[in-house]
């Protein structure tokens, strides 16, 4: 009886949550280059809780992530999109995109290092819990996601959405320390079968705690209405949106138990 | 508030359900075979509810069955354990288990018809909901629910938890008119490459609503504490077993909406 009070009273709390969600754009560092990033979370509630770093896709940090960040503010965590490109780099069309993210996905140690920002600033907040925290990330930021994780950084888990998993360095596989989530479309023509075998291969020889997950007929981007160019490539697709959604949020009711 | 005070009611119902699940033996026919099956649901609860075949693993119809159907009972759900070889006819060994499983492989039509009998009795219970009816299989079992679901069976959803995915008829994926969810090993040495390229073939080119799992460290029988042989190629995996429950009641949520 007491455990039902108990879980009417957290009902009551997850009823008022909804209302009360804070957001601000907060400038950080790393090294010499400013960032601007975006942290969101529910100020009508009290107390440390976990923490999940959002990194975002090709165009840079966008009204995507900062929707995310805030369903996942309205999930009860803090979350903090990451910037990687520096305030103020938001590339205008779909050629300064790519050029951006391939600047960054060939030069893995400053992503590392952007990604690893994200995170610290993250962990400042006094509103985390340091020993509950995750990263997720979207197409380029679900392949930052995954090298985070390879850096060795102290976190509980990451989940990747139709990123790339590709590693020119698959021995750093073994710096892992945190469970990895990949979330894949099965028609995703930019995710190469030589790369999910390496992938695959990567996790099984460093012993990492992973998953994979292929939604059928979802292809690149299915989770983004507005991934920049939509075709048969590329393009949303709601079921596998929410798919996902969930498959992520039980993966959170495990890591951050 | 009135939200609240009904989940409130749903929460002490849900306290009460555990303790009151009805589990029986029933006999039943496919043609003029008998066949011995296991019913459980939950008593305490009234009116219909969704219905969950359960299709057994190589060494037929086990305590292992029995007992996740009692745990499909306790979420809920009727669940009826199908009996694909035959009242009394349960291998004593890996060999007679072989020899079984490898007949009705070799049989699709039979092992089709065998499994539609077990729908049809679990549809026939008066508590099911006959719109809402799912399937799940373990191994063997998970080859014939997808089987199951190529015979063109009126159903929501299929679950093959380690189910070999080949068809010797990949064609007849057309007639699938429900949603497949595929848990596999990642590490399950009896799922041969051709086979999941062939199945995910057939999925694709059949328009099928299909999704699969890997589990990064599970061999082949990850659900199945004795799954009459443990070696390096099938054996128990308790953070794989958990993982794919949680995956299948997701699966449930949305298919039984």
């Amino acid at each position: 009886m007491k455990n039902s009070l108990f879980a009417f009273l957290v009902l009551i709390c997850g009823m008022k949550m909804q209302a009360a969600i804070h957001t601000e754009t907060v400038d950080y560092k790393q090294g010499d280059t400013t960032l601007e990033g975006f942290l969101a979370y529910d100020d009508s509630i009290s107390g440390k809780r976990p923490g999940v770093l959002v990194v975002h896709q090709w165009l840079g940090l966008t009204d995507y992530e900062k929707r995310r960040a805030t369903m996942l503010a309205q999930l009860g965590y803090v979350a903090f999109c990451a910037d990687i490109y520096g305030k103020g780099v938001r590339p205008a069309n779909v050629t300064e995109a790519g050029a951006l993210a391939g600047k960054y996905k060939s030069d893995r140690q400053l992503l590392r290092a952007r990604a690893n920002a994200g995170l610290d600033e993250l962990k400042k907040n006094p509103l985390v819990d340091t020993n509950r925290v995750a990263a997720i990330g979207y197409c380029f930021g679900g392949t930052t996601v995954i090298e985070l994780a390879r850096s060795g950084a102290e976190l509980n888990g990451v989940v990747s959405f139709h990123g790339g998993l590709d590693s020119p360095t698959p021995a750093d596989g073994k710096n892992i320390k945190c469970k990895v989530l990949a979330l894949a479309g099965a028609d995703d023509p930019f995710q190469k079968p030589d790369d999910l075998t390496a992938f695959e291969s990567e996790m099984r020889d460093s012993k990492v705690d992973w998953q994979i997950v292929f939604y059928g007929g979802a292809v690149h981007a299915f989770t983004q209405p507005d991934p920049g160019f939509v075709n048969a490539g590329a393009k949303y697709n709601e079921k596998a949106d929410k798919r996902s959604w969930e498959a992520m949020k039980t993966f959170f009711t495990e890591i951050f138990k």
